[in-house]
């Protein structure tokens, strides 16, 4: 069994990162390597309606009740300014029932085509921990579907300062822009922060 | 105490219809009349994201639950046919974020104008118990906004067959053929023939 170091808190297990999106996983392995111990596990949780950061501490507070451990929660938002942030939380209803086009038609009304992607990571270390968020935040805007359709809306979204969308970017030149990447990296400095220390031997 | 009928389950209490809106509570009182005796309570409970059906279910679980009795429950949806069904469940934050004009907006780009106004009551007997959903549903199409402007999207909903929108249409007009109306319909009809027994002095 690992030993506790002095600042940190001794953690019974890896951290459980909740998801069923293969794709959202290689992501997040991308990103974080090895610096922080975990193990990937699909749940059915329900899903909240309301504001980005209040969705994500309660769906890690219920992640946390049936994993009964330290969990790692994900959500990710598409936010239109010209929309005041909507379809924000909502949009993989828009995408799944509209695609890319009626993601654009949303904005037929507006010049305005800027957006934001927004993720919103949320760690509880057990049922009865309050949940600590990282939020991630990219800029870019709206635009008619480009480059490879195998990952949500990243044809359609163009982060500023970028002659590409998210799809036709490679992985590694996404991955140090993303609004995933962003949050993930709060994550990071937290685990690093804070020195939790993992008993992975217990497992 | 009152007596079980042959055919009837005793319920020990009068339903808690759980709302906080008193526009909503006076259309149901205006509508149930003395069917069903029922008391009114805002209770702050979470909203899922899903289907109309699954969300009002999930709805009527947790509010029984917090009650520990019988409970009905509401959600309206607002469904755009150009939208697949959108923004239905999510229309109160479109609308809190965009108001009727940013409600007409998002159809911009289509010509078919058309919707369907969606009610879901669910009832549910106890903590225990299976909720059962009644729907109700009234087709229309989204128009600016005409009437007054005291109840949520009323004034840009023209039903099939009328030259008002919900909001230009008096309440006895409306509540003959709201999508309201035609749920609370179904559930008048349910408790008629289900002929619970309810013990309404014991509050």
């Amino acid at each position: 069994m690992a030993a506790a170091r002095a600042s940190g808190l001794v953690v019974p297990r890896p951290v459980t990162f909740v998801t069923g999106n293969a794709k959202k996983l290689e992501e997040v392995r991308a990103i974080l390597g090895n610096s922080i111990p975990f193990q990937s596990l699909k749940l059915d949780l329900p899903e909240l309606q309301g504001e980005p950061e209040d969705i994500s501490k309660e769906k890690a507070r219920l992640a946390s009740v049936e994993v009964n451990g330290p969990v790692l929660v994900e959500d990710t938002c598409l936010c239109f300014n010209a929309l005041k942030g909507l379809p924000g939380p909502y949009v993989k209803w828009f995408l799944q029932k509209l695609g890319h086009e009626g993601l654009n038609n949303m904005l037929m009304a507006y010049e305005d085509k800027s957006a934001y992607a927004l993720c919103a990571f949320s760690f509880a270390l057990g049922p009865n921990a309050e949940p600590i968020t990282f939020l991630g935040r990219t800029p870019g805007k709206i635009v008619p579907p480009r480059g490879p359709n195998d990952f949500g809306w990243d044809p359609i979204f163009q982060p500023d300062g970028y002659g590409q969308t998210y799809a036709e970017m490679p992985k590694e030149e996404k991955n140090k822009i993303s609004h995933r990447s962003k949050a993930l990296d709060l994550v990071k400095s937290h685990f690093a922060d804070a020195g939790y220390t993992f008993q992975i031997d217990s497992v």
